[in-house]
């Protein structure tokens, strides 16, 4: 087992006056002051009664007290649980159950969502954890890459949310791995305009702590803010998904960044042709990446060398990493399977689904790409059925499965369709027993389980679900026919 | 386990038309040149009945072909134990015998000693090897981190030369924690006029696999072809030993290098201050850094904005690397240990002396220094007796292990005096039993079995071993006299 001294502790140390966080707000930390910050906190906590091994659900939006929060965590021992801020409090609590969180920390004050969940665990605000008297207890001075660290939800065709489990190790090596693709410059700053609950923002924080580097945090994004960043507040490269990208070059106009901003990471789901023929017109340097939350953010990138002539790719598997198409031959179109030492272990607590999905070290993505003659990978369609809505992954079968609930309803195949803003939005087709069954009142149904994001934006009423010889629903025939107006 | 794909595979994949190699002679091999010719040396080897898990002696000076062996060795999952150019034949067939070698490789065809190595064991020349039909074998596609990958030798402050291990994972944690200190430039590129034998110049070559970073090769330090390159050949860094940064600093006069060169990293002991004065005043980058053998090259080492400000200095411990002196409060002056994921696992078949060395993954160097109140190492004295002349390790123990066989010596303390030309040098201080033992009957004696740069420059004849209380050899005293002239 690797063992390695604690990294804000260890950065603190080597870099104490350098910067480790800024906010358009103008705050400021340094590594010393974070690490100082971050340690009292995990005293506090433990003047809370949370104690080493805990899982703790972390409620929250960006800001400087969630990366306090996020370090917090790691002197304590405790393993963080990530919620999405935008799930309702039916979603939330099947996490909260299901990962066995005893604890939420959240900045949500005002939201009648905690209140919901203060009906069923206790629930902490930031700032009420910050007014506790500190604890003397022994923080963690090393970390054992082997620890789990964070748990992130997401889902699969079939089934409930599944919990993934991040090592210390998963992260280490996700990081190392972008610092041998992108370099590492002594000027660079990170902007995270992406939540820190999902892997690609949780990621710059951890760059930030390993590379001794300062992450430029946004509440949430911003195009006013993130323009502003990279053209007067020396940001060097920034995660962005498809829609922030083509707000920011909607905003940049006829103009061009400075040459320090050296890469804009482009993760979430394909990216339309023109967006990147644009950020080549205006030499915004957009970088391409195939990533998971199983893969603890980028799995493959593009190097920015081969940016502008692999166009659409999204590069190749990181140093750290192996990548195999599921063909005979290892050539043409079939199931990306990908395997490294970033790769998550498994779900939390569930063996057999995490058996399936990983077999000798390889994790079957369902996603469907091909490899060119150069070894460049091209991502066909993440799973087949998953829908990338302005960088949230939406899964067909967890909205199917709430609205299969609604009594009256006897089929429903949920499907994405473009949307010129949000790239895709969710859309049902159901199949009703009854008259009564209408949009509205669908739609009033699960409003209660479903975040707004998940909630189909049309219900159209189909007499029969398409379904192939071996019954399987044919989902693309409904995508093509209510493209072509066949279905209202 | 942690397990990736084989380095130079995956690097010859990510950069193939990137150069690996560089010598001032004008060979240059890109990746993938690097492992077509590595693979087909690693088959070759195996037609001559080289297989994994093998120990094999590598002698050899820096070359192309060397650097294609060492790949080689990984793709057949051999152990290489790296023997010093200098070693008498004695010497090495110490080492042979102890690292359990069975086959040797070298570039030393007419070399005496080899002739006397090949009366015990197979020796091929690498253009032998070259000659071989290829063997169809599985060659390693992964690279196992906790697997030994090389052998080198270091002594003790008693007994005989011990074999250190290096796992894939050491080498590798090694050159991320220095990417993570200098960083990493799209444009790096780094000169080794140290041997590859060496652990220094052996982790310019893992760096250059792993980074994708060109090693600018030379054969042996040259100061014109040093010179040269960092002028002409956009030399990045430069690994050096103190004698090699004085004559660069010497023939550079008045003159100063190209910004692009950003590091001259100077190991192998102290460095005097008035070479580090004079670097500030031509501006020329001078890193100094501390690093053992069992560190697997680097461990502590001046981030360039410290350079100015803390000359003398060594800096701080990598970022996976812990440090601490052995005071009651880590504070003052005491024994330097180490402990972190690039510090050995110990020493070939020397489980009791690797137990002593190595407690709870703290190493016990030997060295003095202390850390100052920003945590900056400042190495007294490299391991109280230890003489480093030139860059070399030289251990008192084996020479007065050696001097001691000779009839007629009662008694032997060998220590390091000041020399002009090469930092410190070893003389020896003997008690005789008789008149017939003079300074060259002891030369002659002791030739056969130490490598020149080890031969005492002076035999000096004492009456008496100044000892302490406890018996122990008062070395010091015996310095003072010589440098006073009282011993002549």
């Amino acid at each position: 087992m690797t063992t390695m001294p604690h990294w804000l502790t260890k950065q603190a140390e080597l870099s104490p006056h350098v910067k480790a966080i800024e906010t358009p707000q103008g705050e400021v930390e340094t590594f010393r002051s974070l690490q100082e910050r971050s340690e009292a906190f995990a005293r506090k906590m433990a003047h809370l009664g949370i104690k080493k091994g805990d899982h703790i659900g972390v409620f929250a939006t960006n800001s400087t007290s969630m990366i306090v929060c996020i370090h917090a965590l790691s002197y304590l021992g405790a393993v963080g649980v990530f919620l999405n801020i935008r799930l309702t409090a039916h979603e939330l609590m099947y996490q909260i159950k299901d990962a066995d969180v005893t604890y939420v920390l959240t900045n949500q004050q005002d939201d009648e969502r905690v209140e919901e969940l203060e009906k069923h665990i206790p629930v902490y605000d930031f700032s009420h954890v910050n007014k506790q008297p500190t604890k003397q207890i022994d923080v963690q001075s090393e970390i054992h890459l082997n620890d789990v660290y964070t748990i992130m939800y997401t889902s699969g065709t079939t089934g409930a949310p599944k919990g993934v489990m991040h090592t210390y190790g998963n992260h280490w090596w996700s990081a190392v791995g972008s610092a041998l693709n992108l370099k590492l410059h002594e000027s660079d700053k990170w902007a995270a305009p992406l939540p820190l609950f999902h892997v690609g923002g949780f990621s710059i924080c951890m760059r930030s702590v390993i590379y001794g580097m300062p992450i430029y945090l946004l509440e949430k994004f911003s195009v006013e803010e993130m323009h502003e960043a990279i053209l007067h507040k020396h940001v060097t490269i920034a995660s962005v998904v498809t829609i922030m990208a083509e707000k920011l070059l909607k905003k940049l106009g006829e103009n061009t960044y400075p040459e320090t901003f050296r890469c804009m990471l482009l993760g979430g789901g394909a990216a339309p042709k023109s967006l990147l023929e644009q950020g080549k017109k205006r030499q915004v340097p957009i970088v391409q990446t195939y990533g998971l939350t199983e893969t603890s953010s980028q799995f493959a990138t593009l190097q920015s060398s081969d940016a502008m002539r692999k166009i659409g790719s999204s590069g190749k598997p990181l140093f750290p990493g192996q990548l195999k198409i599921m063909t005979p031959d290892n050539q043409g179109i079939g199931e990306i399977i990908v395997k490294g030492p970033m790769v998550t272990n498994g779900y939390y607590q569930k063996e057999a689904i995490s058996k399936r999905s990983i077999q000798e070290g390889w994790l079957y993505t369902g996603d469907v790409g091909r490899l060119d003659d150069e070894g460049f990978l091209y991502v066909y369609e993440r799973r087949s059925d998953l829908i990338i809505s302005g960088g949230e992954n939406i899964y067909p079968s967890e909205i199917e499965e709430t609205i299969k609930e609604v009594p009256g309803v006897a089929e429903v195949t949920v499907v994405g369709v473009e949307d010129s803003t949000w790239g895709s939005v969710p859309v049902a087709c159901v199949v009703s027993k009854d008259k009564y069954v209408t949009e509205k009142y669908i739609l009033e149904a699960i409003e209660p389980f479903l975040a707004s994001y998940k909630v189909p934006k049309r219900i159209y009423f189909i007499a029969e679900t398409p379904r192939n010889a071996t019954n399987k629903i044919m989902r693309h025939v409904l995508q093509e026919e209510i493209k072509k107006g066949h279905i209202t």
